[in-house]
């Protein structure tokens, strides 16, 4: 059985959508970050890094969602091609996510609404940055179906967990044509919809 | 024949260093990112993301650092683990490194460095963050030899990367014995050495 430690955030969503994607069960083990839980003991004890999510196979704990996603598609050989120009540019995907728009978001939000005092610059840097790296996505669409290719994959997945959460960093998809198709053709498959629901079921009513 | 447009940057010299491990032939081009070449046209073209370092395999056109990494390893059979715990255990310290040590390293050094103002809770959030990564990365190699286990795998490729360049986040491996190490024992490796000068050849003298 597989245990998936997470919460409604733009990196645990990931993790359900590649499972119901690839009809794997699991069970999602509520992890709730507005309270601090990844900081006790007992998640530490799984992730020393304090992050969700983690997924947990038999005896292996995995951390990082973009890890759990190859190790996923790997397990059941499906959503990542196995060779060629196409594997390549998932990964390629996966790693721009992983280093470019990941972290511009989160820090375009933390600046936009967490810091403690304005900080100009680097609001300006980092939403400046993520709507630079819409832009390059959006050309991207221009031509192609999917964010790596013609087809779906963990790169697509990848990259609609922060598309999803894009209120935080306070990004659009308006005059983002090709976006907005994406965005919306991926919500509309049915394991994406089951695994949000499944994931927005963790948060505790108000 | 494969050609790497690259400089003297931290994400540029993974892919000398894994080539020389692997034993490939390689033609570096230089792309001098202090004055800005990263930009020009004829670059773009190549990458349209404005980022060294780029690989050119044949018709393959590779960007992000990481991405190439697991390509040729893949397409050598080495340095990456093919199956099990191993090749999971290299993949998250490949993602570990890109959505944490490597924005908090670059926007470490940018708040201290390059910042048009003083941003001090940005310039806290960032180091802080980087300390807190190479507190991590000081523990994990108590138990283990290299980043993912026993082995040394493209996963100490892509940290050492950074670590080369920890002068400009100013940290430091001092008082972290085992980074320390880690660090010297990488360093030391003949393939390393040779992709380090390489690389450095690559700045024009002043």
């Amino acid at each position: 059985m597989i245990d998936v430690y997470a919460f409604a955030t733009p990196n645990s969503v990931k993790v359900p959508i590649a499972l119901e994607e690839l009809g794997l069960a699991y069970d999602l083990k509520p992890v709730n970050v507005r309270k601090g839980e990844q900081k006790d003991a007992a998640f530490v004890a799984l992730n020393v890094n304090a992050k969700v999510p983690v997924l947990v196979d038999d005896a292996l704990v995995l951390t990082e969602s973009a890890a759990i996603l190859v190790y996923l598609a790997e397990k059941t050989g499906k959503l990542l091609p196995s060779d060629g120009e196409g594997r390549a540019r998932v990964f390629e995907q996966l790693f721009f996510h992983a280093s470019a728009l990941s972290p511009a978001f989160g820090n375009a939000g933390f600046f936009k609404r967490s810091s403690p005092e304005p900080q100009p610059i680097a609001e300006a840097r980092f939403s400046g940055e993520a709507d630079r790296i819409l832009g390059l996505l959006e050309d991207k669409l221009a031509n192609q179906a999917f964010m790596a290719g013609d087809d779906f994959t963990i790169a697509d997945i990848a990259h609609f967990g922060w598309l999803w959460r894009r209120q935080f960093p306070a990004v659009t998809l308006d005059e983002r044509s090709n976006l907005s198709r994406w965005y919306e053709t991926v919500a509309a498959r049915p394991a994406v919809e089951r695994a949000i629901a499944r994931i927005e079921a963790l948060v505790p009513a108000a």
